[in-house]
């Protein structure tokens, strides 16, 4: 919930912010593109934000590159600051919000640690792995590619499943770190592998049982259904 | 505007930090693990370190995952506290010393977005090049898919190079942001790929000509040359 002593007055003055997102999402609404992070961190602080929806063709255009040098989603603008990244969107949520990020200085640190490794080190051997899954089935590499980023994907998996042991969240009590840990592991669910990793998949579950993960998830869902409707 | 982190005296008060490195980095000495920029950070803002050498099967042992838990370099310890993630590594340097984010709120957070951008969105691209590149030369799919990952790189240095333009530093003053990128990019000096990127070759150029890069540099290579007698 927000803490209004925290927000810096230059901060609160600003209009709710405005966040891009796919028009029509290539996950089908599943929630899986780079603007479920940013919306749960904005429903997780309480703070309202506006979407402007995106087609393919309209990222393309170079109005769009002054919000997001590689024409991607999402971008972020409030008032004067433009924010693209959605790892750094998060980070200036919590950065300007309470209940995303510690007080106590070393946690904060960890804290901050865990979300470079949740798109530094978890997602590459995540990506790396789905892109073969998914996307080159009909190469002649597929089998080969699948079985070895498959091998370095399951040491990533057993690393991180071996550190959480039966911790409830990366560090403490629930931050910013699991919510992009969170949105990066779910890129696995189709896939089944996370049911060899029981205290991954309760993790993620935890974290999608959270009533802002809820309003989010909703939220992009009913752009990608408006969308769909045309 | 505000400066959000300011330095709390209980980290002022620490000894100095220990990283780890590697013993005889697989780089062959170039400075292109990931002490590198946690080195090159330590220097520029005047901060006196040591170092733990680490031999691959030290990286392996349980000691090593209580610091680091995906068993790589550079960890960083200082007092009680104990980060990994080169990114998390240099955020904190720069959050608690002056002169690697600036004082401005905005251009902060702008400073924090090159940040994530150069480790998900700039590195992963390159990572995927150079590893077909350089690892998999006798793999079946060796030209199908440095045809692939190229394409897709070019991409990303199209973009970035369109961004930065006649800029010296990606956000204004040097700043953490030019620290990881100008890394990250330096994975591709041996390609030759960036010679037909003029504007980011002389950034890479600007930022190895600084005093503090030099300093890193010269100590990761010192480490290599010592392990290299034995």
């Amino acid at each position: 919930m927000s803490n209004i002593e925290t927000v810096p007055a230059s901060i609160e003055m600003k209009p709710n912010p405005t966040i891009t997102v796919f028009e029509r999402s290539p996950d089908g609404g599943r929630g899986l593109a780079r603007d479920m992070p940013v919306r749960w961190a904005l429903e997780e602080v309480g703070q309202p934000y506006h979407v402007r929806r995106l087609s393919f063709e309209a990222m393309k255009e170079a109005s769009h590159f002054a919000y997001q040098p590689f024409g991607q989603i999402p971008s972020y603008e409030q008032g004067d600051l433009i924010l693209f990244e959605s790892g750094a969107i998060v980070m200036h949520i919590a950065q300007h919000h309470s209940g995303l990020l510690p007080e106590d200085a070393l946690r904060r640190a960890r804290t901050v640690a865990w979300m470079f490794a949740a798109l530094n080190t978890i997602e590459p051997s995540i990506l790396n792995f789905t892109t073969v899954w998914l996307f080159e089935r009909n190469e002649p590499w597929h089998e080969a590619r699948l079985a070895r980023t498959k091998e370095q994907l399951l040491k990533r998996l057993d690393e991180l499943s071996a550190w959480l042991g039966d911790r409830e969240w990366l560090e403490g009590s629930f931050s910013a770190a699991d919510i992009l840990m969170i949105c990066v592991l779910r890129r696995l669910e189709s896939s089944g592998i996370l049911k060899d990793y029981g205290n991954l998949l309760a993790y993620v579950e935890r974290g999608k049982a959270r009533p802002a993960f809820k309003r989010a998830f909703d939220a992009q869902l009913a752009v990608f259904t408006a969308a769909s409707k045309n």
